[in-house]
């Protein structure tokens, strides 16, 4: 008699974008018109060529006797570049960590903001969103695991599957066990450590309590409310890990959008996070691999958690990762050699800033009608309340029926975010224009 | 104060493969020699112009304005083929479950051996070792897990790792909690149902026993003994999940390899197996993706487990790819419609041959100088006796060492592996005879 991971029924609703995707579809059949859609994070725009090249001659070379090389013969010294990779012919299994040569210039990468790391403490993986959802299950189940509310789901998402959460409060909108760290409009959307929580304990002394979080979810730039987390900030975190033994797991998934040189754009550029924080990042945003999957998580050697020495950590998620993976495609993993090159990051920060203008003309439309808007200065994502704080899904309804757009209710990041909706900077500026015009338009506010 | 998955100290040895990696580049540095690799089973052979070229091609159309276009023009109706795929411009997300048009070829890749499932019971990955992972995650963890002795390591060590498993018994070489089921040289390695296994139930109501096992591993074509289970076998154990509500995890990986028509490649050739299986399988032996990354798993919606409705346990694995998983790569997926197309079923097959070919070259070697060897005549798999029944890692050392070839300890995969040994059929033709030669003339017997 098998029986099922029950965790799952305490899910108090599908995973939040399949669900934005039926709701459209529905809506388009319904009416037989095409939505607009600002609702996903999902890139839009055709990659460069150093990229696509680079893609295709990893191809080729798994055929007999093509070797390594590029189409376009000015791209000529990206093959060295590869072949230093060892990408140049037939690969079969690789590292379950990643390709050493991409693994040392995401080592450079880090340089470049002066964050100084080990080869060894990357693992390139398919994304960050495996990475986030996978990194919890090397911690265990007693752990009080602490959030950002609004969040990414997948956060919460992966903990109550795993059992660290109670039952959902349809009341409160939060899972019992779980604590939320509030970001609203009153903190800037920053968060505070949480370290008066209390929470009991039973063991066989009896019940007692016990002060603060174990595991913390930060994630800078934030998704959904685009508000990056100041130095100052990110190390009230730090020290309160550092002194109580929790763990930081710091999702910088939207680092390269940050145009404010006096942000962080990696934890490690804040004294003392080597030993507390596991960094999870993405080629998803910075380089348009949505659909072409990759990403990479830091795990310091100098990590330590409760009971560990360290490397022990490290050596853990290692362990997992050669357990339950199998690395990221060579293929895919030659495309990230080449996003990292100089001319590839040159053509990923030109996207960059494309989907940044997005946003600014997203928010400036926004704020032209009336509607209070926060973010997409240093982040590709515009936070904006609902007229007269409306119920998150009711003005997903309303702006898709009266406007044709489809946004991310913000409810669907956490109870704080009901009364705010999510509209991503990424679509082809034709498109972005277009919706903001509709907006404009016909929204009857 | 966080705390790590203590389960993780449970496991007796560090994942085999990494394992057989490390001495092996240990005795290189040593000896300054080459080794000979016939230990992991990792493809060799350059893919199919078909395959890469569609890899390619896809690669090119994530740019501005290439299109899909394929270099090779003999191979144009394969573009036709990929402008159904969708796959013809740049694409970010894609579906979680595999790209609609690939899962429609699977339901035909499986028409072909009389199988009928619809294309939403395919949930296409980054390949079967992190499907054959994660699957128990869907499941409950008071389940009594079976596995057959010896197995590929991965369905014990992520049910140790998830805490399905007691302490480690170096005496006995098992897991506590876990039932092992016995391939040896006596039953043909094929497995019992069993049937007959007790466990303790404590809870308010004290302790009672319970018969039967919840949760069961089947390989087959079996890694590492290259036996494939017959229909009557098979049956066997379905006729017992039917009955009790248990669920099979069927891992047909090796599929392709199979000769004799009489053997079932997929589980769903024996009656009843859609309410009660579960089947895993890749593109990685079949098309040379070890390094490219893709593989399916089937969750049928009659499949249904203690306490569920149908389609119920399909809806959890959806829940659980939509949650920590962002789908396979869109260039790899192009790569795996490719390789279902006609030209690319024929391109594959061919290297299949090329493996089973190696295969016989080992066994017959193996066997003229008088070591007893199983299968690779279903599987590119030779499970061999050690001389003497000698311990499997002192063979390993014994082997290196005086024939420079390097392959798996039996151990690796089950205490019913000591004395045995597994050699992989995957390697160039010469490296093969190479090592086959040098096991004739060095191993001291």
């Amino acid at each position: 008699m098998a029986t099922i991971n029950r965790n799952y029924k305490r899910l108090a609703a599908g995973y939040l974008f399949p669900e934005i995707g039926r709701r459209t579809d529905e809506w388009e059949k319904k009416t037989g018109l095409k939505a607009m859609k600002l609702g996903i994070g999902n890139t839009t725009e055709p990659m460069s060529e150093i990229i696509t090249d680079t893609l295709a001659a990893a191809s080729y070379a798994l055929a007999e006797g093509n070797g390594f090389k590029l189409k376009n013969p000015e791209l000529e010294t990206e093959d060295i570049l590869l072949r230093d990779a060892k990408l140049d012919n037939y690969t079969g299994y690789g590292a379950e960590q990643g390709n050493e040569f991409l693994r040392e210039q995401l080592v450079k990468f880090y340089l470049n903001i002066g964050v100084k790391l080990d080869s060894t403490e990357f693992f390139v993986s398919d994304g960050a969103k495996c990475d986030s959802g996978n990194i919890q299950s090397i911690f265990g189940l007693e752990n009080i695991v602490a959030v950002q509310d609004p969040a990414y789901p997948v956060y919460v998402d992966t903990n109550v599957i795993a059992g660290r959460a109670g039952l959902f409060d349809n009341e409160t909108g939060q899972y019992d066990g779980l604590v939320y760290m509030l970001c609203n409009e009153e903190n800037g959307f920053m968060p505070s450590v949480p370290k008066d929580y209390t929470s009991e304990v039973i063991d066989g002394m009896g019940i007692s309590e016990r002060k603060g979080v174990d595991m913390i979810y930060l994630c800078s730039p934030n998704n959904p409310t685009s508000a990056v987390m100041t130095k100052d900030k990110i190390q009230e975190f730090v020290d309160y890990a550092r002194e109580n033994k929790a763990v930081i797991i710091f999702d910088s998934a939207y680092a390269a959008f940050i145009k404010d040189d006096n942000l962080p754009r990696s934890i490690y550029e804040i004294p003392g996070a080597k030993e507390c924080a596991i960094e999870i990042s993405s080629f998803s945003k910075y380089a348009g691999f949505t659909g072409v999957r990759a990403g990479w998580s830091i795990v310091p050697k100098d990590l330590v958690v409760e009971g560990t020495v360290p490397g022990e950590v490290h050596g853990l998620w290692n362990r997992r990762q050669c357990t339950f993976f199998n690395g990221a495609s060579n293929i895919v993993q030659a495309g990230a050699i080449a996003a990292l090159s100089n001319e590839g990051q040159k053509a990923c920060m030109k996207q960059v800033n494309f989907y940044m203008d997005n946003a600014k003309i997203i928010r400036e439309g926004l704020n032209e009608v009336g509607l209070k808007t926060f973010g997409g200065d240093n982040a590709p994502y515009i936070w904006m309340q609902t007229p007269n704080k409306m119920d998150s899904w009711n003005f997903f309804d309303k702006l898709l029926e009266e406007t044709r757009v489809v946004g991310t209710p913000g409810s669907g990041f956490g109870p704080s975010g009901q009364g705010y909706f999510r509209l991503s900077a990424f679509g082809h500026r034709e498109n972005v224009e277009q919706a903001v015009q509709s907006i404009k338009d016909n929204l009857r506010l």
